[in-house]
């Protein structure tokens, strides 16, 4: 292995002191900022020149007095890769200012001057250096360990091994990342040289350096013959390799050849190799011939170069370009199989194929199994500079029991838009809750041919987000009910002396007891200097039993917890109340979830969260509880969104499942953030918004729009053909029976009257935002032409930019391509988005405000009670927070049954509540049911899992 | 490129009819059958001799009448190469009869008369062939699609690209795995090749076979001169690289060459590639001289050669080997910092690197984020031939306040045996109850420098297996509740049309129905044909509200959950009952899990929970609830256990956490089984039991030993000086207060006190079960030398095989290498293992067995209650399982401030229960609390997450 020859020129001379065994880390601390004179280097002292390098004779006994080739010519190669890097760098600082090309030594011992020389051109380049310095007698352990580091860090675009030959194993090699071999000495860089595939890797630079001097020689040498003199191994034949893929002719000779002097006349060019003392007389050369002694200081140069290009080639992959996607193939069936049937039919791509595929770095990715991923938020931080692609919300008419497939229509979307369309595009889902997956059937990972795969990972734990919710929520539940037994029965002082106790004779706040102190109005951070009375108010929260807003949760849907008393055991002496469950993506903390921007804004939303209210009126908060920080920590890796893929292969985040009557019923604002940058500026991201647009859409564009601070370019309009019968005064159904004829067979007339009212009053919703709509007309097989056709029209009479069938459920993306093709039609226009209210008005206001615009209300009526409410969240100061109506889904009014789009009616506020942490108010128009039951056979019974496949059936 | 020079010579030829575009799945269908006559193969039929391979000479226009390497050099070698490749498969198949290797083909069109006689040679050699057609026209991302699976597929240990040139991209080379690419042309491969790394990869056939036939050559040909004639590109330069490595000197030429005829009369050896038409006049031979012509049939020989070594490899790679482990280096601090500060400061391996090093295979781990790993319990069958290695089990003296550390002294060990003893070692724990993370401080990772990495991951979620026992738990009370809510309101006919419902006009029963059927002795599966009375005995499982045993779980310290009353909304019309919450480790699921051997047997468990009795004594079972299929879909995951590693970077599996008094307090018996194949025959797998050796070991003996079959080698019981004191009779302690003057100063009669009661009784009841026992003297600083070498004396004196000092805690494995000494040697012996009790003696019989051999007691004596209940269990055929007491764990005795060894009492036995699924009976004495509460000041008051750095801070 003659690998060290390419190595040896590196180590020599002297070191300057550095303590061997010890890590710089931190970049910025090894940045080099010495200046330096001269960017001439020579291994050879005896034929350094002056440092203007105006000499180009070689002098001594290794002189060579060539026709061509002298020591200006590598003089000159040398300034002008310097120059050439120097200006690569500032071309790249110039498209990225935050960008700092990095070089990573790895070195054992001390540095010599070799080192030292490298390091001052590198400075000299504008290139930044880390040193990582192990001691001299490190083993192979030692020097993988910290080249993994080296790999993992996006900070370091090339790594240097400057280690004894010994040390560079195969192990040591083949760990070094390829793509930051700048030395090209890896088995992979090598295999790539050879092969001729140079776009990827690197070509050791002394190879590189021999092929730019012959390629520039005065006479051109293609076709002539170079006869490469002594060398052996990876580096002769690399050099070999690149010489005659020039299109030269090759011949080989050794320092101790009796020929060598006939085979140097006869050449075309020489390069000579492995020099060490040899020289080739200068008689010998024939006129005209170039003659290429190799030197490591050009080397040098271009290994630098290298590190360049690397940062280069990083900042590339940053930038936005069209996916290659490797989208899977689909060949539905007729007729189309369960659900089940169909995701488990087709394999997905390895969740890291993925997301290499969309752009995301390995570091980013935190895989759960082999379909799903979490994907880390630094992302944004990256790609911050990168515009965002075009965002588009999917919306549905008034719901009916007789459903209108947003999420297939969703789904489907971005099969057509990414599949074959070849636009970027992302969707961005709701987690389901797993409760009702048990309960009675239907799946949320889309459906048909339009599907999140595995479908069953989406719709059970996932990657854990809900239960980490559930832990959460349930852990401020325990702290409530703990702290009013504790405080119950322990005196002022008992309770304070536990809750600041004195450790190792020192008694101290916590930062979050500290919090709560100034919220209190008590600056004061000793806690012996508390008076009783601010020791009173500090311990005390005196938290009102009746007042209790908070509730556990489970992600089951156990009806039987919906009301329960507490407390029971005699260890709770007496302490019972009435309390209660709702299902886990009920929590507020679902709902901040879904709102939050970063780790912080969650933590401190997570803070504000009220849970009650004390005796004297207070609001009480997490915070007051001392839970808000451990609350963070156990949705530190839910903030993270979740990536899957469609059935054809194109990405999926899944992230955050709110309530859509209690909460606002949108995915997170960080998966649309993180998609938006990912897709780039000609990409697209389709996200949905729960129940029709009246309630979904509205939210999603006064709540998570204003929360999030996004522009949508388009709304899809979802309907079905049935469901628009039904609006259009068609008979009702009931679970079981068989459809009433007018769904099944053709009605022109109900469908007529069913666009009239909700379709044409949904659309104007939509423009209510000043965001243009697209219909789409989810086919199911009884539909007839003339149907289809008939919504088409009247939806475009009624302003919708285009309006089209889609077959996403049966064929896929495929099914769905004009409807994609319309979408980005629509979203090249302008858009003229604004909100519906301004937030600074009061909450009835912003009440009738959506009541009579969206719902079309004459007016509204405050209870009692809600009166009371809003006069108390006004002085709470929570006025200005922006409104999320709890009302039934089933009409644009609050009477269910009332399809169309009923007028004349006056909408009732039965109660109003908060959500403070999430940061929204929450009318109540009705009851709304937080807690789903189990039917007398839930699907459970079909569910069931083969132990030898492990394969699930029954589920959907 | 001229890489397609290398498989030219696969295309052309007639082709046998395949589908396009199909996949043939399943290698075993694809297995060749036919015998063919013939292994002779040439590309040039006019030079193809008889089948006998006699004649020698070339014929026809190619004719090469050479001195040397003429035709019969071939024939010869091809025989020898397929010999050999026959001999190495029926070598291998000795080895591991179930070892097929096996050939894949990735083709583009039909089959052509080379792939049929490459198929035919295949199946002469032995090896099987798997086919992948596709069409003709098929895009770069269907290879590439269908080579993932290939490299993902453990059967293939080749593939064999039969494509059109232009199809072999730079992207499709690099895909193909390099282990399985047999024709060595991978950038990786080619590499590796170039650099003179041939143990790993694959060298191209026709490169190797050139070299074989110059090495066999009559006369040496080192230090000869070898001219290449024709050729480019990689090949020729792999050609030229091995040439030269083997100490021969390379000359080129090329066919159109002026001088072939000079260069051809001179060289020692010629070697003619790239044939095509030409050829060279055997008048230009020197005599004596070698002349290769490269033609595929020997490479053809080779490269199923090579599927066979990567098989080899393969199985190799299955064989028991000491690991090569990457250790982390400590350098541990003094004074010893915090657990958190410790872990962090640490930064772990990524878990598929620490997979990789200890055996695993990529597709056999489930990353979940970059330091832990679910582990596919495939690898069991995988490694079913390999011998287990030695069982370590930690075990403890009876505990106090002043704690023993005995998942300290398991980490440490394991740190010891694998970091500093090399000898491959596991550790396998227990996974921690999330809920007391933020109630009172400590952790379950260990602690000081002895720890499992990161502690927050292990402490926190994890990987969801406590979530998933939570929602399964749940559901099964979900079930319940609504159950009979549904029975409660609803006729036997209401109740049979729901529960057997007509779907398109079919009724029929659910697989788990037809169970029920069958337990109640219904033979019938028409639902038509139930008469009334089975209808009735059917849809009503008729739970008496009263004697429903099964209880909901939250992860949370929930005190006002302990009793709870539920139903009271009236949507549940007034069927309340009083119930209450478990911390979700005291679910019997969680007992199933650490139990179950295999998915079909923890679904078998599942089944047979008892969640309650029926009105007339009937047990009722959670398959009678019809949900335990639903069960086994949410624990799929669950049922594999967690990779992560300790702080010197050694494996240790984190699985199942049951409680210690109502359950067995022993983690899984899967991951044990697991780690003992992974370690080898000289490997060691260390776990730890709960509490004191009396109820923690015991129950490893006698429930989980009996489950898993696995026998135990030796023991190893943790003592702590302080904690002997208090045994030999030393003062109460009390949290918060200073610690009593006996427990910081040398104390030698304390010492010999606890040493002569608790530890020689602990030590004796090791015995018992006739397994050797090392005692572990856990260090702390106030420890003096007298008292540690006391506790070794008296230890040895009482039988211990070996008694030493462990400084784990404060200096990691390095502190634990005298131990990890002793319990190898110890390991070593003959052990005579036996149970304690026959599970076939009466229920009685085996609680007095164990109340008076390992406890000490005099006898026991049962409530009123206990006897009714034992009775119950024997006649539902409940009495053969064995027993899990639930007694105190701070005392030998049932009273926990009985320290030492008590004699002279009578164990009372309050109650009896059952947990049918996990398969135990366990009896009360006294009372156990399964849900622990929150402290005035719970220790979330300090946890806290930093927003930026994303680190977590005053967790432990």
């Amino acid at each position: 292995m003659k690998l060290a020859l390419i190595r040896s020129a590196y180590m020599s001379l002297r070191a300057h002191q550095v303590r061997p065994g010890s890590r710089f880390t931190g970049f910025s601390r090894r940045c080099l900022p010495i200046g330096i004179t001269s960017s001439r280097l020579s291994l050879r002292a005896a034929s350094a020149t002056s440092s203007t390098g105006t000499n180009p004779k070689l002098t001594g006994n290794f002189g060579v007095q060539s026709q061509k080739g002298d020591e200006s010519d590598y003089d000159n190669h040398v300034r002008k890769v310097v120059q050439s890097t120097r200006e690569a760098i500032v071309t790249l600082q110039k498209r990225n200012p935050a960008i700092q090309p990095l070089l990573a030594i790895l070195q054992a011992g001390e540095d010599d001057s070799m080192l030292e020389i490298n390091k001052k051109m590198a400075v000299k380049i504008g290139l930044n250096i880390t040193q990582i310095c192990l001691v001299k007698e490190c083993s192979e352990d030692d020097i993988v360990e910290e080249l993994l580091k080296l790999n993992d860090d996006p900070k370091v675009h090339g790594i240097y091994l400057h280690l004894p030959p010994a040390s560079i194993t195969s192990r040591v090699l083949n760990t070094l990342k390829p793509e930051k071999d700048i030395e090209g000495i890896s088995d992979l860089n090598m295999g790539r040289l050879i092969r001729g595939d140079l776009s990827k890797g690197f070509v050791p630079p002394l190879a590189s350096a021999v092929l730019d001097l012959l390629e520039n020689h005065d006479t051109p040498l293609e076709g002539k013959t170079v006869l490469l003199v002594g060398g052996e191994g990876p580096l002769q034949l690399a050099v070999q390799c690149l010489i005659e893929r020039s299109g030269m002719v090759t011949l080989k000779s050794h320092w101790s050849s009796k020929s060598l002097q006939a085979q140097v006349m006869q050449a075309d060019a020489v390069v000579l190799l492995d020099v060490g003392n040899m020289y080739v007389p200068p008689t010998w050369i024939r006129p005209g011939a170039a003659i290429i002694y190799c030197k490591p200081a050009l080397e040098k140069g271009i290994a630098l170069y290298n590190v360049v290009r690397s940062c280069s080639r990083w900042l590339k992959g940053q930038e936005y370009r069209p996916w290659h996607l490797r989208s899977l193939k689909l060949q539905p069936l007729t007729p189309v199989p369960s659900d089940l049937e169909i995701s488990r039919a087709q394999i997905p791509k390895p969740v890291d194929q993925l997301a290499e595929e969309i752009g995301l770095l390995p570091e980013e990715l935190e895989a759960y199994g082999r379909s799903k991923a979490k994907v880390r938020l630094s992302v944004l931080e990256r790609l911050q500079s990168q515009p965002n692609g075009k965002y588009i919300l999917v919306a549905g008419i008034t719901p009916t029991p007789l459903g209108e497939g947003k999420s297939t229509v969703t789904v489907g979307l971005v099969q057509a838009l990414s599949a074959h369309l070849r636009l970027n595009s992302f969707a961005c889902l709701r987690q389901p809750s797993q409760g009702p997956t048990f309960g009675v059937k239907g799946g949320a990972a889309g459906g048909g041919y339009a599907q999140v795969i595995p479908m069953e990972e989406f719709n059970l734990h996932l990657t854990g987000d809900i239960h980490a919710i559930t832990a959460a929520n349930n852990l401020v539940a325990a702290a409530i009910d703990a702290r009013m037994l504790h405080e119950a029965t322990q005196s002022d002082k008992a309770l304070f002396n536990r809750l600041v106790p004195s450790v190792n004779g020192v008694r101290k706040f916590s930062p979050i007891q500290i919090s709560r102190l100034q919220r209190l109005g008590i600056r004061k951070t000793d806690p012996a200097s508390l008076t009783p009375e601010e020791i009173n108010a500090f311990v005390r929260l005196d938290l009102d039993p009746s007042k209790i807003t908070w509730q556990r949760v489970v992600d089951t849907n156990d009806r039987f917890l919906r009301k329960i008393t507490v407390g029971q055991a005699s260890s709770e002496k007496g302490q019972i109340r009435e309390t209660g469950f709702d299902i886990a993506v009920a929590s507020e903390i679902m709902a901040i979830l879904a709102l939050a921007d970063s780790l912080g804004d969650m933590k401190n939303r997570l803070a504000r969260m009220v849970v009650g209210t004390s005796r004297s009126g207070q609001p009480i908060t997490a915070e007051d509880l001392g839970v808000s920080g451990a609350l963070a920590v156990l949705m530190k890796d839910a903030i993270k969104p979740t990536l899957m893929q469609t059935l054809e292969g194109t990405p999926v985040f899944v992230h955050a499942g709110p309530f859509a009557n209690i909460a606002h019923g949108n995915s997170s604002v960080l998966a649309d953030k993180l998609a938006l940058k990912l897709v780039g500026q000609d990409g697209f991201v389709v996200t949905e918004a729960g129940f029709g647009a009246d309630i979904g859409m509205e939210k999603f564009f006064n709540i998570k729009c204003r929360a999030s601070g996004l522009r949508p370019s388009v709304v899809v309009l979802v309907a079905t053909v049935r469901a628009l019968k039904m609006h259009g005064g068609g008979p009702n159904v009931s679970a079981g029976a068989p459809l009433p004829r007018e769904y099944t067979d053709e009605n022109l007339s109900l469908v007529a009257g069913g666009c009239r009212s909700n379709l044409r009053k949904q659309i104007q919703i939509v423009h209510l935002f000043g965001v243009p709509v697209v219909v789409a007309v989810n086919v199911f097989k009884t539909d007839t032409q003339a149907e289809i056709d008939l919504v088409c029209q009247i939806a475009k009479e009624c302003g919708a930019s285009d309006a089209l069938p889609c077959n996403h459920w049966a064929q896929g993306g495929r099914g769905c391509s004009e409807l994609a093709q319309a979408v980005k039609e629509a979203a090249s226009k302008p858009s003229d988005y604004q909100f519906l209210y301004n937030t600074e008005m009061s909450i009835v206001e912003k009440i009738r405000t959506i009541a009579q615009r969206v719902y079309g209300a004459d007016d509204i009526e405050l209870s009692p009670e809600a009166k009371t409410k809003t006069d108390y969240y006004h002085q709470q100061g929570y006025g200005s927070l922006p409104i999320c109506m709890a009302k039934t889904h089933l009409s644009l009014s609050h009477m269910p049954d009332k399809k169309g789009a009923p007028t004349g009616f006056v909408l009732p506020i039965r109660d109003v509540r908060a959500s403070i942490g999430a940061g929204f108010i929450y009318p109540l128009v009705g009851t709304m049911s937080t807690m789903p039951g189990l039917p007398t056979r839930p699907c459970f019974y079909d569910i069931d899992l083969d132990p030898v496949t492990e394969e699930i059936t029954g589920l959907f």
